[in-house]
């Protein structure tokens, strides 16, 4: 049955243009062209297989990593690929690596934070890889609270050199990706003193190993901190702990852009201004929520094809069963995490346009859009990630037991995003320094400052405390500008009551903490209405292809009417919507469910993954999953042998009653 | 520091008796003395440790589990345990392994559905372990619908035989624990096919090993089918695949207490009814949600105890940080989890009556209370376990990213714990099993049908129709009648309206299929007001110990007023309660957390975990965390060398810009 494709009767039923859809997915043709040619790549070459990978114990694993990422370089370098091309290689190997640090944070320091004298002697090093670089910043009793670092970097004016310590245990860099086995340099934050002064934080460049032998260098003591969550996933990285013991850097290895320390030891702050470092967290977090919505697609594509594929219960006169993706509580589950992907991607693609939006703003010192995209970027940051976390794990479930093993993907899939929910920013620190601006937003109100951006809504605040939807029939709930009230009247409401409600404290940091609670829930449907609000301006593109623009609107209704649903205690006690519009909203989510079933097949195919990158068995294009399943469970190292290891020594004694003699 | 008690500055300000609050914790003096006894027996004793076994590969962590079973015995045997004893041993032992299945499922299906003489055959040699078996149900293409199987298992009245066969792919035996390599019997349900006529699915006593070199017997093919999710956790199982090519056995190996196969070939139904497999399935159930208190209880002690350590932000004039439990935001998370665990430890126990009392009256002929038992054990099941996966990985989040470490023993107790959502029952079919039993019982209700057990209260449907909540200010949520009869409002009325939604479809199984979301949300509402109940029934008991009874009302509180609060919608729409009534809910809550604060690590003290079982370096007793997380990061693997396998053949050619050599 090899090249038979089991899932054609699906893709028969496609209601649109796949090949449309599939750019739309991709942001633009030629982004999907250089996906689709990278993909295949990386997919048709078996040096980067990578199905066999979690079996492998840590060295074996880890050492496996190395060889990949070594040849992926001599690949890049051979194939005379860009930087962009590049990194969609890498990002296709689909295995976490030191290079990840290298190229994701350690070269955009310097580049963001070095001066210029500093970019031209350390970026061309790292450019060819002579050097390789970590991020350490983390510390072991320090993560959210970037200001209480302890590592210090103390400036002494008779070397010209900064001494860097660790002064107590918690002070352990320890997290760094690339740090415990491979960097030989490291950008390390840390405390500067000078002149017996506590500036803050800072970054430094610091040399951590040998370039001859890789051997730490004196006063560095450097490891990994050991296994994490998951078959392979995150252990294919080596996070590292990292202490200084009086280590001696050069002076002109403080990050100097923003702010100097001179031969003499002075402070020094440049005209450079500090909001810039916003800018590079906007980038960061950008590029979060774009691995979002990739890490949600894919687990969504699994879970979409495997349900057609699987059939339970329903067979009628010894017919097969009903595919599972016909049953209801399937679709109620599934089809919002579809349409989850799908919007997530549509509001990376316009937080992309927001970094560049800022940047140009920046260059041409106009700091007033900064705030609110660094709050916009935090929440999107949060609501993504806490999202897709929770969306593999179910799209896991939704395939039933075969999810559990590994050669579904799914298990690995999870255990290597759920990072994403605490690293850049705890998701609930993040959603509270929206609550924080929403709440100042709220109280400029009355001295004219207008909300810009995302809070624009709170600019008619007044208005929205009044609105009543005029929702009468079901289909009224697929109007654009009804689900957009609907989401404004809440999101806002609930920043105003909790707003009052700080109010009432006469310390309003006291209010502030008391009631985090709400605040956190504000700023969550604050968060949800930008994602619903930007699906909807991307359909008021010209989106061409035959349906596309149809599907997608289904998918948006979707999105915003299943929220509606989950938080219909938020919608009902803030007066936003009745009882009866509530119901009526979710009968006409159930009739979209219906809409999209023909389609969901091609849907998922609309992300253009190869079988090599899903790495699934349940997911596989050709939906010949059964016969594959029999087949992968056979290589696992325990069918090695027919009886297996450890059974002549400790049961078959067993089983004899010779329990007695055996060597326990 | 060693011997220092980090957090008995949390101890001293507890307001209840811990011991009297550990009895009722494991549910009398008795048992909590055996737990307490065996536990430290396990913890003391190194041949069972466990803190390295997430960094072995497949392997050996199998020869390891191997060892370990032995052993257990072995001591067994040494400590002449009984087979109370000896099942706590084992679950302390804290390892899946094939002796799961073989004492959980192999004997007790013999015991079950075995005649006597086949029990007085096959028993005596399964308690002696002279033979070792599994349970071989699950099929690769057949999980959830049983009925589906298909595996023939034909009699053949020549040789008095019957002839096991799998006849397709998808019939192959694939899930099943202990079956992969270990086995030698396995209980396996087949069709029944006799005469020509398919009878429908049966057990077999199958042989599939051989008792002298171990290896498959003719015609059977055995395997391991592959590693799965997470690090160690299920992966010490040898869950298999298992397929037969014409396989005889003697007539007398099929379970034949409840229906036999004669000499002739004739299928005889027994006088035994049959209703005696649901006893079982209720037996099974309950244990599983017993599991499930005692599995979220082991994440919320290490989640509680590591967010006493931690420390984040808000330190002030350079004084310590604060500790993280008493952020609101971590006390809204945690502490809700913390009452669950407490609230499904009490419901389990109310099961364990319940098996007893069905037992009892199954055995003088009454089913009449079977259905509702069957009912509520198969929603108790569901709501347990999945709210106990996503409460294990809420924990873990909310140790932050330590909580992503392997020490810090979440990452292994979620993987091991998630797939009691998917075994003996999905928990969404569940849901609609308990959902078509709420219809049916409100369809009977004009008949004069009175309403039994757990849905006793639909008996008043009318009335709670008619019910309007008279809370006026916060404190009248504590208030049991108060909140049962928010419950029972809103569960009745959401079964009511979906009853009466179904019968507006001319076909009632269309109307069920078409509705089944609506369904499983009011199947949840009544399964939630079970577990609401049956707290307040404990609280009605005779609880002694200074503030033990105080506490636990405090728990009580919290864990129904999270679930109004989480599912507010439903009482909204449904008009249970008002939005101000939802708000004065709210605020209760927030109180009753800061009640439950200086109790929180005693609470969690209470469960009696020793630091063995626990695995968790966060959640040592004595909170000494930071010492200890550096101490087993130098434990890795990785870590045996400075350099690391691979950095010569890969990465050092990276650096001197020799890719070219580089054998890659």
């Amino acid at each position: 049955m090899e090249g038979v494709d089991h899932l054609a009767f699906e893709r028969n039923k496609a209601e649109f243009d796949v090949n449309e859809m599939k750019i739309v997915w991709a942001g633009s043709r030629q982004e999907f062209e250089l996906s689709d040619r990278i993909s295949r790549l990386v997919a048709s070459d078996p040096a980067f297989r990578k199905d066999n990978r979690t079996s492998l114990d840590r060295k074996e694993l880890f050492k496996n990593t190395l060889r990949k990422t070594a040849y992926a370089w001599k690949r890049i370098i051979e194939l005379r690929l860009n930087e962009q091309e590049a990194s969609k290689l890498r990002s296709f190997v689909d295995e976490p690596a030191f290079t990840d640090l290298h190229w994701g944070m350690f070269v955009p320091a310097i580049k963001g934070q070095g001066t210029d004298e500093q970019q031209e002697k350390w970026l061309p090093l790292a450019y060819k890889m002579q050097i390789i670089g970590c991020y350490a910043q983390t510390e072991l009793g320090h993560g959210s609270n970037v200001q209480g670092l302890e590592t210090t970097a103390t400036f002494d004016p008779k070397t010209d050199e900064f001494i860097i310590h660790s002064p107590t245990l918690t002070s352990s860099k320890w997290w760094p990706g690339g740090l415990g086995k491979i960097s030989t340099h490291a950008i390390v934050y840390a405390r500067l003193i000078t002149e017996g002064q506590d500036q803050g934080v800072h970054g430094f460049i610091v040399q951590l190993r040998s370039l001859d032998d890789h051997l730490p260098l004196p006063g560095i003591t450097v490891g990994d901190i050991g296994m994490k969550f998951g078959n392979a996933a995150y252990n294919t990285m080596d996070n590292g702990v990292l202490r200084f013991d009086h280590v001696r850097i050069p002076r002109n290895q403080m990050l100097m852009r923003v702010s100097q320390v001179t031969r003499e030891g002075k402070y020094v702050q440049s005209n450079v201004p500090r909001q810039l470092i916003y800018g590079t967290m906007v980038y960061v977090r950008q590029a979060i929520v774009a691995d979002a919505s990739t890490a949600l697609s894919r687990a969504v594509c699994i879970a979409t094809r495997y349900s057609a594929v699987r059939r339970q219960f329903g067979s009628q006169k010894g017919g097969p069963e009903t595919q599972v993706i016909d049953y209801k509580t399937q679709q109620a589950r599934l089809f919002p995490l579809l349409a989850s992907a799908y919007a997530f991607r549509f509001v990376s693609e316009w937080l992309k346009w927001l970094y560049t939006d800022v940047t140009q703003r920046l260059q041409a010192n106009d700091f007033s859009t900064l705030p609110e995209a660094h709050a916009c970027t935090a929440g999107l940051k949060s609501l993504t990630t806490s999202a897709t976390a929770d969306g593999i794990e179910e799209c896991r479930k939704l395939c039933g037991g075969h999810g559990y093993l590994c050669s579904s993907g799914l298990p690995e899939l999870f255990a290597v995003y759920v990072p994403a929910c605490t690293y850049e920013g705890d998701n609930t620190v993040l959603l509270l320094q929206v609550a924080r601006y929403l709440v100042k937003t709220i109280s400029q109100l009355g001295s004219g400052k207008k909300p810009v951006g995302t809070t624009a809504y709170l600019g008619r605040v007044e208005q929205l405390m009044q609105y009543q939807s005029d929702v009468k029939r079901a289909e009224d709930w697929l109007k654009p500008n009804v689900v957009i009230e609907a989401f404004e009247a809440r999101a806002a409401r609930m920043s105003v009551a909790v707003a009052q409600n700080i109010s009432k404290f006469s310390n309003p940091e006291e209010g502030f903490q008391e009631l985090s609670v709400d605040l956190v829930e504000a700023a969550a449907a604050h968060c949800q209405l930008i994602v619903v609000s930007k699906f909807i301006e991307k359909l008021q593109q010209n989106i061409p292809g035959k349906g596309v623009k149809q599907q997608l609107e289904v998918l948006c209704s979707i999105y915003a009417l299943f929220l509606l649903h989950k938080h219909l205690g938020d919608f009902l006690s803030t007066g936003s919507i009745t009882e009866e519009q509530g119901s009526l909203a979710n009968e006409q989510l159930r009739s979209l469910y219906s809409q999209v079933r023909p389609n969901a097949i091609t849907l998922v195919d609309a992300f253009n993954y190869t079988d090599h990158l899903l790495g699934s068995v349940l997911g596989r294009y050709d939906g010949n999953v059964y016969p594959k399943l029999y087949e992968e469970a056979w290589k696992d190292p325990l069918n090695d042998s027919v009886v297996p290891d450890g059974f002549k020594e400790f049961v078959q004694p067993m089983l004899r009653q010779q329990l007695h003699n055996a060597r326990l």
